[in-house]
Order: C-alpha cells, then sequence, then structure tokens
C-alpha cells in the first residue's frame, strides 16, 4: 500500500482506545515500535511508548514517543523537524510490539542519518553503512 | 546486498566478543533485535537477546534468541524447521538495539505467518494483514 492510500487508514483510526485496550504494556508502561519506511522498506529506529504516545500518534497521525531518558512525551521531529508521519499502525502476534509504517520526512536518526541502524558487525568492528544526509548542527543547531 | 554476499559478512564475524562488548544491554541482560527478511525487506518479528544468544548467532550464523517466557536460549526454527539464517547484524546508534538481516527460512511466526505483525489497526479494530501459509499443526505437530 502506498503512503497516500495509507493516510486515509489514519484517518479512520479514531477509536484510539480500543486498539490501547489490546495492547501489552510493559512493567514500566510502555511498548516497543519500530519504525519502518513505508516507501523504501527500510527499517528506522526502534523507540519506546506509552498509552499516551500511542494515542496521540494514533489520534494526530504524526508519530509520538515516550522518552526514557527524558522521561516525557517525545514528539518526534518537534526540535529538528524530521517528523515521521504515520501511514499504518501494525501490531504482533503478542499484542507486546508495534511496528509503524512511516513516511520519514528527512532523517531518522539525530547523527542525521536516515536510520539509527548503521553500524554493520564485521570482523568484530562495527562499520558504517550510511553516511550523514544533515548534519547534527544543522538538525538541532540554532 | 543480497543474501550470498551476506554470507560472507557473517563468516567474517569470528570475534563476537568484540561486537557483545560495545552492546548495551537492558538491566535484564538483554538487548531487542528486530528480524527484517533480506530480500523482501519486511519486518518480521521483534525478539530479545542476551549476550549467549548474541554469541551463539555470530558464531554459528542461525538467529537465537533469549525466550523471556521460558528463561533459556531459544535457537529460532529448532522445533519448526523455520530457522532464520543471518545475513548482516546490525547495530543502533545507541548500541541498544539489534537489527538483523535474515533469511527466513518458511515462516517467522509460531502461528503460520510469514511475519509476526500481521494486525493493522483500522477503525479502533486489528484487521488481519496476511493469510496463514503453514498451519501451526504442521509447524509443531508430531
Amino acid at each position: 500500500m502506498g503512503f497516500k492510500a495509507a493516510l486515509k487508514t489514519v484517518s479512520k483510526m479514531e477509536d484510539s482506545e480500543k486498539i490501547i485496550e489490546k495492547l501489552k504494556f510493559n512493567d514500566d508502561g510502555l511498548i516497543p515500535a519500530v519504525a519502518q519506511d513505508i516507501t523504501s522498506g527500510e527499517v528506522l529506529m526502534l523507540a519506546w511508548m506509552n498509552k499516551d504516545a500511542v494515542k496521540e500518534t494514533l489520534k494526530t497521525g504524526n508519530v509520538c514517543y515516550w522518552s526514557r531518558s527524558k522521561g516525557e512525551l517525545w514528539r518526534k521531529g518537534e526540535k529538528s523537524g524530521q517528523t515521521q508521519s504515520l501511514a499504518e499502525l501494525i501490531v504482533d502476534c503478542d499484542n507486546d510490539t508495534l511496528l509503524l509504517k512511516v513516511k520519514q520526512n528527512g532523517v531518522a536518526c539525530h547523527t542525521g542519518r536516515k536510520s539509527c541502524f548503521f553500524s554493520t558487525a564485521k570482523n568484530g568492528e562495527l562499520v558504517e553503512n550510511q553516511k550523514v544526509i544533515t548534519p547534527p548542527e544543522e538538525l538541532y543547531g540554532e
């Protein structure tokens, strides 16, 4: 399904509470969410959501995570502009993991790379598999 | 990179200890691992690994997780035959999540579907987005 078709799905996700009821959150009230670029299929990142984050994501169509380090809602791209538009929210067989198919606006990684998965294990070393597209100073600078 | 080319990568991953040293495991000694089909790009599942699971996976090239419910190493496909052959192991920017590019032999999900992510949120309901390929009784039966 392309992004335009998928957007229709989002607009129909009005009943976020019914989805949230089906999900299994961990002891910290969180569920892992894997973001995948709906166009390229590239896996972009893994982050965590609490109930409020799932609710906001389903309501707005803009992906919102829970920042474990800051202890607050993390509206992806709020500072950097590198937002994620939700196309589909998919639940796994155990109802304890989410797959978010998204349109990634710009880059997903705070290092300025498209995906956070840029270090491939090879000969006991981690080898960079992608280049910086937008330098962090452009993403977070004045 | 195709699977045949990628297999070469695995054979060079002899120094698993050096990779494990770089990873951040959580308080339970675990790290989440996302498995993605290297051919189709489909996200298949998310499971967890401890150090021994990472080590075994890198050494054998067959994906081995840690079963949180059973508290033991989970050699994927050991009973069902639906093994995952590792092509690439990729680490994220925080060194606390793994992306496994794999050749999925058969189906990844215990329900007999290719991927565990088969329930799409739509109108407050979870709608099946893929069919069973191999019934569970064939996977786990006598």
